[in-house]
């Protein structure tokens, strides 16, 4: 059989048992997640087992360290896995909600109602913990989900697999629903993205290449997590302590993550009162400062900002510095350097703090806060897919409620259309 | 300058736009509104010698009569098209609506509220006016947009765009905000489908082949109007006057529209009673019936019915018939042939209407009532911009709502991330 068709089998059966889960009851899915939680810790010898096969040959070939801490199980994260898929099992299921309903002048009881989207598929690179997070996410939703994690973790994420699915087989639901992809060829993703017949949605989880690639190849509609630019502008009018802690929170908090600052603003007015210290407090922190020239004034041995450096997602203790000639400089800075993610203001100015609001055309946009609150948690949403820095469907967090779609039932009495 | 820069530069321009219209009040549009309605009326004669250019050109090319209908203006559909307008300018404003509020764990307070989208392309084929449907939905949600219509309607969609464009150069607004791609070149589709770092939408308005290579191309996020194929099921409960009622208006009324009935499903058990005097009913009105074997049964003359047919959506008085055995093979029947747009049960059967609901995977599912009442207006939504058979971000009627996105904004008195 060809790969091609190979993956067609897989999408229409991930389809047919689609159609099958939407109408499970809450208890049933809650209690087969707690099972996949419980499946984790029991099969963890076996999962660790595998995850050492992938780091012998991830070592072999010399995959940088990063890489290897990402691909690394340990039994504290195999713990934090099951951990996540309890919580997913204690959130609200969204499915069957009534968003609105209203009676159409025809008569006609219109409901919009909340309903499964049907099949995901997610592509993702190197992190285990994803296939759990995902498979979790997805049935809770109602939906069926095609996996397609890196080939330098394949070892592990088929265990995982394993072990969760035994959950799914005894409950005797359809095998369809969580599904893996098995090979490591590389053309079984651009396979994947021509089935736009029986899949209805894309997320890819990684690094840019993967997300352009996904992009350009994909007919199937995607929610990407494109890359997190964020910035924190500190205002003329800010309060300067608030503001110094704020932007040391963004950047040193965890700078590894999406939600971290990667470049700082500072109206010039300010800018002498604030820089210095502030710099010397991220220097202490070890952090790198890139600065533009009036930036550079404040503080010793800063080096020169490029344009380069401010469309960079550093995700690391790097941060870009700019002075900026008024709120109209900073609100054009971030929407042409941007990323759509997160953005704060730091001011006690209620007009500027509105007029940030209302111009940065971001996911979240911040007054007076850091921007490492944008969290399905901190939200208090729950356990997330990702962060959407796409306009449509979802932006922002994508919890449970981002992985459903609505549908319109409408009830009648026989009524006809005359006009 | 080559095609590729000329594009980026109006997609550029569209986007700066986008960003200025964003906070225009509901007044300023609706008023704008109003005077390009007026603009219709006052350059009708401008705007009836462009389409004369245009129908001159496609009747020496031989194109079809249907095809010269949908490319010819009159006064009344001048009028049509202002109308409007005017009714857009009534309906409300989604842009700015809070759509929730909730005080997070750490304190901060999240709004989500409705926000445009951005800047939206619109590629359609020969219906002039689509030109100002599209200019006036786009504008009222306080988007920017770009349009490319068929090469045939170019004169025609230029005097329209030129009559509207005037109001927008009155108040001053941004050039930017409406644009018309007035090159004929075919490669200027498959250029724009790929600035999706400056266009936020695209929606494809016409045959399957345009919707097909817009889906295979396209970077850019996709909301498209499949097809229509749209299926009344008659459950052995009917009530079979009402069945005749509901099928016949949902085939004859207007059958070449994308919410007419082109297939219908009849439960063995009641086949023998309903289908004579249906088919017959069917005839009298001219419709050309295909029916399975079964159907076949039930009148004289009646072709047979293959696959090609089931998945064929006719705009035309034909119909599709089918025997099924009972509603399981009804449901199989719809979410294999049809194109998830809107389906229909007739019953008196609770059990068996709620079954349907649920089970059909569409966009708008019906019990006892039409499948012709998916529809903006009839949803008591207002104009529309075309019905989505997607499933993300717009399912059904894309009316203004669905033309806008969402953004969280967040206040805080200093927060910082701990955990």
């Amino acid at each position: 059989m060809s790969l091609r068709q190979e993956l067609i089998n897989i999408a229409k059966k991930a389809r047919q048992a689609s159609r099958q889960i939407q109408e499970a009851s809450s208890s049933l899915k809650n209690n087969v997640l707690k099972e996949m939680a419980l499946g984790l810790i029991k099969g963890k010898g076996f999962i660790l087992k595998a995850n050492e096969k992938d780091l012998k040959k991830a070592k072999l070939l010399g995959l940088s360290r990063a890489f290897l801490e990402r691909l690394t199980l340990t039994e504290k994260r195999i713990k934090e896995m099951s951990d996540s898929l309890l919580e997913i099992s204690e959130l609200k299921d969204p499915v069957g909600e009534l968003i609105k309903a209203w009676k159409a002048p025809s008569g006609l009881l219109i409901k919009k109602i909340r309903v499964p989207i049907g099949v995901i598929a997610i592509i993702y690179e190197a992190r285990p913990n994803v296939t759990s997070d995902c498979i979790g996410l997805c049935f809770k939703s109602g939906n069926s989900v095609i996996l397609r994690g890196g080939k330098e973790a394949l070892n592990s994420n088929l265990a995982i697999y394993q072990a969760l699915n035994l959950a799914i087989k005894k409950h005797n639901l359809p095998v369809g629903l969580v599904n893996i992809i098995d090979t490591s060829v590389r053309r079984a993703v651009d396979e994947l993205l021509k089935l736009n017949n029986y899949i209805d949605l894309v997320m890819p989880r990684g690094g840019e290449g993967l997300i352009k690639k996904v992009v350009e190849l994909s007919r199937i509609p995607v929610i990407k997590h494109y890359k997190g630019i964020c910035h924190v502008y500190v205002d003329k009018y800010a309060n300067l302590d608030m503001a110094q802690d704020i932007c040391f929170n963004a950047k040193v908090e965890r700078p590894a993550v999406c939600n971290a600052m990667e470049c700082m603003l500072v109206h010039r007015d300010i800018a002498a009162k604030f820089l210095p210290r502030m710099l010397e407090k991220f220097k202490a922190a070890g952090v790198q400062i890139r600065g533009c020239q009036a930036a550079q004034k404040f503080a010793k041995g800063i080096k020169s900002a490029s344009q380069k450096d401010y469309l960079t997602e550093y995700l690391d203790l790097i941060l870009s510095v700019k002075v900026v000639e008024n709120l109209d400089e900073a609100l054009a800075h971030i929407n042409y350097y941007g990323s759509g993610h997160s953005d704060a203001i730091v001011t006690e100015n209620k007009k500027n703090a509105l007029k940030f609001l209302r111009a940065v055309d971001s996911a979240c946009v911040y007054v007076n806060a850091s921007t490492r609150f944008t969290d399905g948690h901190q939200f208090g949403l729950g356990a997330e897919i990702g962060i959407s820095t796409d306009k449509l469907h979802a932006r922002g967090p994508v919890a449970l409620e981002e992985l459903t779609t609505y549908k319109y039932i409408i009830y009648g009495k026989g009524q006809v259309r005359t006009v």
